[in-house]
């Protein structure tokens, strides 16, 4: 228990190093992590430009919105999403009490780590089966309780320490310039707002993902939703500009993404009249994270979305070459 | 043609004015316009002790969450929602185009201005029938045509002139305190989203309302979202709190609706840990406005919603006693 104090209290601090090393940093160089390349060029003359109201291309501060995918381009996704790493220990956690998961599909794979062997609409049903009838304050608390302890097997650190530091500069960067950041990801809404104040400092409602839907209980003078097995939103591919036009009403002016699922929101982006700025991270760096594209199953960056990003001028951020460093605990 | 250019300068002149007298009056009085009564003392007392860093009630302004009702509440809505008057008007423009419209219910009752006759399967069919096909961006375009013409037969004056001044002040001190404030509403959400950021300086991210599904398509390089007749979210009753965690993920501070239809939004606020307001405005004045409650079948305050905000000590804003003026054309 001291140990796990110890740790977190160190996690925290080197959290919250990261977040002061990327303010003070920006009175010099807003993007630190970030080699003097392009890119990174590019970053700094989009905010330079819309910002300044001498210039033809200024955008207000209240039509200054991004929006940023979270797995892949936030923080790590291989060899599977977190999200799924987390139902997995439901399953886990709740096996002592169903003994005919044993030998039921999908249950026998997750409980003999052969985890390989599940498709799409195991996730979904996976997902219903840990989470229905939970309050989303009990489903966000679980969730948290997750994060504090898990840990990836390949990096041996916390979940929430492997995000992306060159991210995170955007992100500050981005804030104080008045933009409002917002997180657009196929992963579930609640998941990512479990920790994502704290670790990104974007605020809850500035998290748009998958979800599902509640039902509204009042009994004894409490209030609480209770999550469904039925899905709301689906945040991915088209889904994005659907999300953006629900929850925001205005189109981004810069869009990060890495996978096929959010080419629709950079073209949606793209689209809009002004100025407007489309990247996306490329993972080519086997060594310091993971090389993958065409034919990953999880992230899929395709062929035809490398061409349209060519065609279009959408900026591909290479990890290996445009970033010093990938995470914050590496400095 | 003049005289519609005229009459809209005359408007905004008369918006502005109030806007600006919000402002400055603030200083003094932040909500001039109401009655020094018991109400008014809840709502400044309430800002103040949330606002002060001293206070143990004090409430960081990330958490400083402000829901409000529309129709009812921040603007008229006898004899028929102002929505429902714009599919109306919308279903006679299109009808030379339907000849069987004339013989057809529902479309009959409304050429013929019977529309009393309409029940609330008529309307959501009635919505789709105007909507679908278009994109997003030519609803709200619609819309914004249609208000600025459109005249309400009884006060002979534009729709977004019947707004409540007293609330617009609430707005106004609400923003000034750094409050987040939200619409939640019954209504259509783009509907609302077509004047909101003009009429109550409430900007398009923070309108939550009802809204169909939309179909993205992208042509020619051309991005659109299609509506389609197929509902997604119904923000009134239950739907309200589901809603409101969907969109912003925290609870209201301060609520304020008018209607069964706001009473389950009421009872989260309150489910909330912190120090919170619940509000109802009630219509009792038949003299500057309307008055009716129990029986209305639009805007229904019934008295089961009386019994509860009585032993749950919400306040109930008395549109004849609490408020100086109703309209900002009154001073």
């Amino acid at each position: 228990m001291l140990r796990r104090f110890t740790r977190s209290v160190i996690i925290f601090i080197i959290l919250f190093h990261s977040y002061v090393y990327a303010s003070s940093a920006s009175l010099n160089d807003p993007l630190p992590s970030w080699h003097d390349h392009a890119i990174k060029k590019a970053i700094i003359d989009f905010v330079q430009t819309v910002t300044d109201t001498t210039n033809k291309d200024y955008v207000p501060p209240e039509d200054r919105i991004a929006t940023i995918d979270n797995d892949g381009t936030l923080w790590v996704e291989q060899p599977i999403y977190t999200q799924m790493i987390f139902i997995m220990d439901r399953i886990k956690a709740l096996a002592h009490t169903h003994p005919e998961w044993q030998h039921l599909e999908p249950y026998q794979s997750i409980l003999h780590h052969q985890a390989e062997h599940l498709n799409a609409a195991n996730l979904e049903h996976l997902f219903a089966v840990t989470s229905q009838g939970l309050s989303t304050k009990e489903y966000i608390s679980l969730i948290k309780k997750w994060l504090a302890t898990a840990e990836n097997p390949h990096f041996k650190k916390h979940y929430t320490e492997l995000i992306y530091q060159p991210m995170l500069e955007v992100i500050h960067y981005l804030h104080e310039h008045h933009f409002m950041v917002y997180i657009v990801s196929g992963g579930g809404q609640d998941f990512i707002r479990a920790f994502s104040p704290t670790i990104y400092h974007i605020p809850l409602e500035r998290i748009i993902g998958s979800s599902s839907q509640t039902q509204y209980l009042y009994q004894h003078h409490a209030a609480h939703l209770i999550k469904i097995p039925k899905p709301l939103l689906i945040c991915n591919n088209e889904g994005k500009p659907e999300a953006i036009h629900l929850f925001i009403g205005k189109k981004p002016i810069i869009a990060f993404g890495n996978s096929d699922g959010d080419r629709q929101m950079l073209e949606w982006t793209q689209s809009g009249k002004g100025k407007h700025l489309m990247l996306l991270v490329h993972h080519d760096d086997g060594k310091r994270e993971y090389a993958y594209d065409i034919h990953s199953k999880i992230g899929t960056f395709s062929k035809s979305l490398f061409r349209e990003a060519k065609k279009q001028h959408w900026h591909i951020i290479s990890m290996k070459n445009d970033w010093k460093v990938i995470f914050p605990f590496e400095r």
